[in-house]
């Protein structure tokens, strides 16, 4: 890969992450052996993507301890990766037997424990990036704004953000501690986060959004097409492929690259070809023209 | 009872009121004689229960002179209690014959006078805190703000607020005149203001929203249950009632005392027994997974 | 006509413009004869109009081309109005050939071409305000401010605004470069801008709104009345009409002007009666008791 892999400061004094995010929620899935985790890890590093994003929940609460063994099987990559994880969400599991309800959790302890218990899965000393998994309806923020500060003063996390929270919401918790991102679905499919003011946040605050799903979990790829929707979506990347000779995931992670507000986009896949595309997609541009015509398949309408 | 009522800072530099507020909003359907009536503002002030919240159009224009009534019956009575009472709403009535039509007048001739009139009705020299009833399309901020300062000037009402603004409203007219609060509804059955923006804005401000409708209007309670979602609710109420001991009310309200925007909940009820369970919810904290199984019962689904 | 047509500031530093404010979208459909442009234009500073609205697509992009004949007919009308446009929708047209898809650009370059073209068009030297004439999910805010101080410097145009914004996309706008307007929708049929933050943000901003399609298109009017809540507006407007001997279209355009926001109103017609109306409604003031029938009538629900 002669492509160049951009790097982008997620927010004013944020910390410096690749564009492209190695997303490993689906690590356990993957089946790899650690040796194979190890080569996976090092190919992303290979094409510039220095970046990994973990949640304590991830697998069952098991990717990051997957994640952790290849770490420690090939200490080297634990300096070369920049790291984020997040907290919040409490799923019953059998590997956290105290969950007897799925809730969510943002108090001082478990903001801490959590926080914690990743360094330890993962065999690090510090994340650089921990996240609000969900906007909890019973967050305190000045509880949280207190553990976020604990943690930065161990040394235990470099920067803080959110996932998946309104604009509200977003004003509330960086009311009491800078916020470098909030992590947020868009696609072509699911454009919501350019409608409720979120994006808009993002930019007008100059901090980069992290997209997960940015290719619509799959449904972008899925034949046949489950809907009307999806299937002129694909029609529309079909005949940009035809034309420009990339492949239509390219096109449709550049769609999501080109938003204003600088997003950084996460992978989802175990395939490196598919990290191979996503970071080609960042050096392709869409036209105007072109960006509006998928805008147009997505929406089923001619614009306003 | 045994129960300590807590007393809570409403607004940096604004009033303190007991966190239970007792709604007499329905105080002409009790049918109660001036004597009942000082019994039970007696029985409440007993309770810790030291903030009444009126409305000029409560009771048909009613609701405030019969409160008036058991005030200069019991004149100690007025010194003990503070007093909310809100204006801006105009009802057809047989007591407002000008009122041909259901209309909002924000105007600051009809805030003046409406307040004006609510003390002489009550029998009180000054309020402590007076809401816009409803967000009035015709507001004019400042306008309002103009008979607000008239009003606090002439030691007519101490602190003003807002009932039933969405978060831009609130912003308005906060951008002109200080406002301590936000009156909203908040029950398990209706959690809109948990998404809308009114509550995180309440708790970036440091404003306790004061609750209205906490237990769905008596709909938490209806036999039988006159939906699934109702029957969902109330089998959850009753399994932590169960396990807990308390009444299903203490929970319900519980479940609204412990957001984080620290609010303060206003009674519906004419019978001691709903105000004696309404301060034994101020002192029971719920689990958060007993919280989220409520919110998971009226959703109907899990959580994200 | 001895009405009195009030003038506006716009904003504080902002321009000063009539309340109404000549709108020429369908100039091109009125198949006026330079002559009769002319004449129209004259009829409309004698009503005190002085502020025409136009935007570079108006017409298929020959508005202000027509426009621009009638005043290099009468260049002394150059000087007597103000002149607003508007850029960033990009139309597929014969006049257009380069624009294959109906798409948005507000990239540096489209805007300062198209703000040139539209001088050139109207054969004028400067524009008094510049809108973004709709929200464009790609804008950098950056860029756009960039464009705009340029489009200043050069003394091409003097302030700068959007049209059909939300407030969030409002806000970031806002941030990078002084807005002196937001061009909403209202009218007693389309209510939006009431309750999705708008007008709220207008007026604690002090910013006038501009208002579009404020008799609703026509359909205020239409005979007969094309569903049941036109019907209803109908029979209202009516009844105000016949108890003060205004038109229903004054009453109608009075019910917009009197929002606190205080809306500039833009006109769609090329009769000058319709524009005395307009002119008229400046002078008049419903009752909140009519205003609110309006408003009912519209909901088909009574106030809550």
């Amino acid at each position: 890969m002669s492509q160049r892999m951009p790097q982008a400061e997620v927010a004013p004094q944020g910390p410096v992450f690749s564009r492209i995010v190695l997303g490993l929620w689906r690590l356990a899935e993957w089946q790899m052996t650690p040796a194979q985790r190890v080569r996976f890890l090092q190919q992303a590093l290979e094409l510039g993507i220095n970046t990994i994003d973990q949640a304590d929940i991830y697998g069952d609460y098991q990717s990051e301890t997957l994640l952790g063994e290849a770490l420690n099987a090939a200490p080297e990559l634990k300096s070369a990766f920049r790291f984020v994880s997040k907290c919040g969400i409490c799923l019953p599991s059998p590997h956290r037997p105290a969950h007897t309800v799925h809730h969510y959790d943002t108090s001082r302890a478990h903001i801490i424990a959590s926080a914690e218990n990743s360094l330890q899965a993962m065999g690090i000393k510090q994340l650089d990036l921990l996240l609000i998994h969900r906007p909890d309806p019973l967050m305190d923020a000045d509880e949280i704004a207190g553990a976020f500060l604990h943690l930065q003063q161990s040394g235990k996390v470099r920067h803080f953000g959110v996932s998946n929270f309104t604009a509200a919401q977003f004003d509330l918790l960086a009311a009491r501690v800078p916020l470098v991102t909030n992590q947020l679905e868009l696609s072509v499919l699911q454009q919501q986060a350019l409608h409720d003011g979120t994006l808009d946040q993002c930019q007008r605050l100059r901090i980069a959004p992290m997209i997960w799903s940015a290719l619509g979990g799959g449904t972008l790829f899925q034949q046949p097409a489950p809907n009307a929707q999806v299937a002129r979506v694909q029609n529309e990347l079909q005949r940009q492929s035809a034309a420009s000779g990339l492949p239509a995931s390219v096109i449709a992670l550049s769609w999501v690259l080109q938003h204003p507000s600088k997003p950084l986009v996460l992978t989802g896949s175990g395939r490196v070809q598919a990290l191979q595309q996503a970071v080609q997609a960042c050096n392709h541009t869409l036209s105007r023209p072109d960006w509006f015509a998928l805008w147009t398949a997505a929406a089923g309408h001619a614009l306003p």
